[in-house]
């Protein structure tokens, strides 16, 4: 990774030594507003998956899916081991054990990082035991509102989704935007849909993790160049890294949780369900949209489930 | 509870006999236009509460705050108990045991019931073992979009926060918006700020908790026709139950839970935090903005964790 | 099952119309001193399977294994987010969280039924939200203590462990007893070991849960009468059901545990590891111990976890 | 800590350098059997706490008390969301989510400590991640079994259980033995009863924990020296932490813990319920017993519960 990303730029001071939102800064007032802007319809798409799925989750190796459980329901109250509220009110209650990163999610600032440091400069000694420099309250404080752009790679190259392993460069998505008609502008919330994950409902578990590569963009020295210049505040997919997991030539893994989210601070949202949204696009030749994410403010979190929204 | 409503409105069967979104059908792609166009600008304010929080975390009686973990940082690495990634990389992952209902949340449309009838008429046993109807999923699916209107009780009545047991009417209602200068239009979002959860963080939990009577709108059969009438959606404040815990006349516990949600299936989002949003509301003199909420969507949930978001 | 069972023997009732205890009434004192007689080395052999095993556990379909987590340890300290206590004493600590029968278990006696009735002919209503009657606490509360006995399926036949599938018989327990020169007498715990277990960790999970039929013994007028004869008061495998999965016959599912275990109250401690306590049964040719086993008491649950102990 | 402590007895290297067991190495074949020999009665007491207790849990400040909850009971199969086995069968399950230490539990042996090292002289960094050296597996794996000795302290000193604050010392041990007719010999596993834990469930919770001061015994040269010579390998009470709270005069909290855990490898069973057993014991005017006590194998876990068992 070290040598990989030896000349790749960083935004480590840019605001300032106690930073926390890197690229996120990006993300002012006037962004917001055109954002806004891009609303023409008041159609509202929400990107998170299932939670729970008895189906099963897909999650990154290493975790597991959600375990929900019943604490009160109507049996509770059939069988006397609840009681009917003053009036007679009765209610239904429940809960989830599951990892913060374990659904649809963004990943804290500080989450990914190599050389004992994370976004900013920070030590990796401050992740033991939680999260205490760019951990998700940030993020999920400040909110991620912009302008969001989708581009859609299945769509593109005319098949139902990308395979394992399957590259997208950074003239394959100046090209699909221009297909799509839309301008990538600089501070636009990137969305890139791959339909990847919708192979895990379809397929057995082993297969679905055999040889596992999600398909997605890699480390090259002209797209992380892009990112930078663009000013991406955040990027957005339907995998659950963002990225190729392996780079092909180094078989380094994951290079651009290094590049981006370390190095640049770009906010990392994963585990997005782009299917409606990506019809919704296509059918109305529209593929930019106000995005809202606001992941869930998990006191040292290393990230934290959201349900974004898109407004076409 | 069935006294007490006996003549109050239902909207059960409105939108079909199959409906688990209740009033927030009235959010229409013309309503979210009508909050878009609300926003002037730009500042985006995130109205959930810390959750795990290490102070404790105010959640109605019965429940218990999150419980956070880790299970990779950088001690992991250190000690041999995880290894590098190929090519450096690192990471710290966590997760966590929370009621659903544990801090800011949306209530699915069944969650609360008398007479063995949830929201539309579907049986309350429909509830056992998980939501089969009505739960969280379909208003995550759907997402809350729309104008919304902060009423600032605290800032009317000169006083900080409300107390325990202070009641809101809506005669006050009506003469706070008049007061800050806003109209509420029908379909309209509404915000209500108490103030009353922030004393959880400056008292024991014994005071906070003894004799807990939050403050609140409760029932009045002129309240349930306004918001019948205006169409309202949802309904969001900053307390754990969004109305006065005891109705006073009748002692009926939590009655708007039964004549807003399960009767008009107007929905609820509980235990936000408005303080920074009602400060710049004062600041700009402008109390209406985009209300932007989307629960997670939890299989089979009696609701849901959220973020919500407000755009001025 | 209804059929089945139509003719098989039940204790309800015979130790009053409150009894949550079952067979394990069977164990007096008498039977405790017994079990203590039966000790002649001192040997002390655990039967815990390890809880939270990284390679994964054997756990029931429908289950999942534990997932521990840590709250504090060194990197708390070092890190700054724990503070040594007064004097400089520090100290890690951890939590769980597990299905209560995901590992060496004990049933509680209403855990399993069929036709609307549990152990005892209590209704299966008083399950809902929580075991009401024959819970595993009053199991906890007593103990299972009383002389074991080993039946060493796998060495009597000659192989390394029983196959998916592998019936064992009523004759075949008695052959082996008499091959290993051991007496079952009356009120003895029985102990079968199969080694069916140990594939799992040998196997991918595809492989082990493929066309899952656990070996054991199945559902026979004879064999269900030895045991009511006998009056066993517990059955302890290492398989995570104690029985044949499928009865070769009907097809019916696990009609032992409600022969057994609902009709005749006999007490069922699964998914044990025999492994070295089979071994040293063969070296010192010794089958009978004192047993000890008691589960955690766990409010109302359906099972608890234990790690039971066998002295030799 | 480290003053206190400097002259007090290690047992370090005295199993070699990678002993995980402490002073249960002491309990060898001759002392199980010593343990049996002990019993005359047959009657078996447990001394687990009620977990997922509904009024409560007494824990240790800073953990919470058992969630458990449903996962499968009978109105599952009512509501149509589980189904009937093959044949009929049907079946309740449920989950929980706890502290280790959360309830009765041995801690490891490597779960407290004081200037960088734990039991036998490993580094504290083995505890980041989990307990990678003296984890809760070895004693899981061991069992504890051997001759247990009750001393009854409340009973001795003529009240219904022990104040906060209040000391045990060796001389009081020495002398209720004597009182209570009972002899302690080398290697008996000293069981000490307090009752106070018990207040826990007639108080409020505020009360119980203001000013909280376990009593219990505390560290003085001659205790530490006599648990030292007598070889003691286990030591279990009715209290949270096993010691005075505060050391009086130095006010270093828990110095036991140091000089018996992790100096002597004495191994710790904490929060017993001892009201049964005590009572049974004076009614015999018997205070020796088998003592059977088996943790959790819980991997790299810094405790894990346990139903101790006692024989008499």
């Amino acid at each position: 990774m070290k040598d990989l990303l030896a000349s790749a730029p960083k935004n480590w001071g840019r605001w300032g030594p106690d930073d926390e939102l890197g690229s996120l800064n990006f993300l002012t007032q006037q962004e917001v507003l055109r954002g806004i802007r891009s609303v023409r319809l008041g159609e509202v798409y929400t990107l998170g998956e299932l939670i729970a799925n008895p189906k099963g989750e897909p999650v990154f190796p290493g975790r597991t899916g959600a375990l929900k459980f019943m604490t009160q329901d109507k049996s509770y109250y059939k069988s006397g081991k609840s009681h009917s509220l003053p009036g007679g009110g009765e209610y239904s209650d429940d809960g989830i054990t599951m990892y913060l990163q374990g659904s649809t999610q963004y990943d804290a600032m500080g989450h990914f990082w190599y050389d004992d440091h994370i976004w900013n400069g920070y030590s990796a000694d401050t992740t033991m035991g939680g999260m205490e420099k760019a951990s998700i309250v940030p993020i999920g404080e400040k909110g991620v509102v912009g302008r969001g752009v989708l581009i859609d790679m299945p769509r593109i190259r005319g098949k139902s989704r990308l395979d394992k392993g399957e590259e997208i460069t950074l003239q394959d998505i100046k090209d699909a935007a221009s297909k799509q008609g839309v301008t990538i502008e600089k501070h636009d919330i990137l969305v890139i849909r791959t339909a990847f994950l919708q192979s895990f409902y379809e397929q057995s578990r082993e297969e679905f993790y055999d040889g596992l590569n999600e398909p997605g963009m890699t480390y090259s020295p002209e797209l992380v160049q892009w990112f930078h210049q663009m000013e991406i505040p955040a990027l957005c997919t339907d995998t659950m890294a963002n990225e190729l997991t392996v780079h092909p030539e180094s078989k380094v893994l994951l290079p651009l949780h290094c590049a981006l989210l370390r190095n640049l601070g770009i906010a990392f949202n994963e585990i997005c369900n782009l299917e409606k949204l990506a019809a919704a696009c296509e059918r109305h030749r529209k593929y930019d949209f106000l995005y809202v994410g606001a992941p869930l403010k998990v006191y040292r979190g290393t990230g934290a489930p959201v349900n974004p929204v898109a407004i076409l």
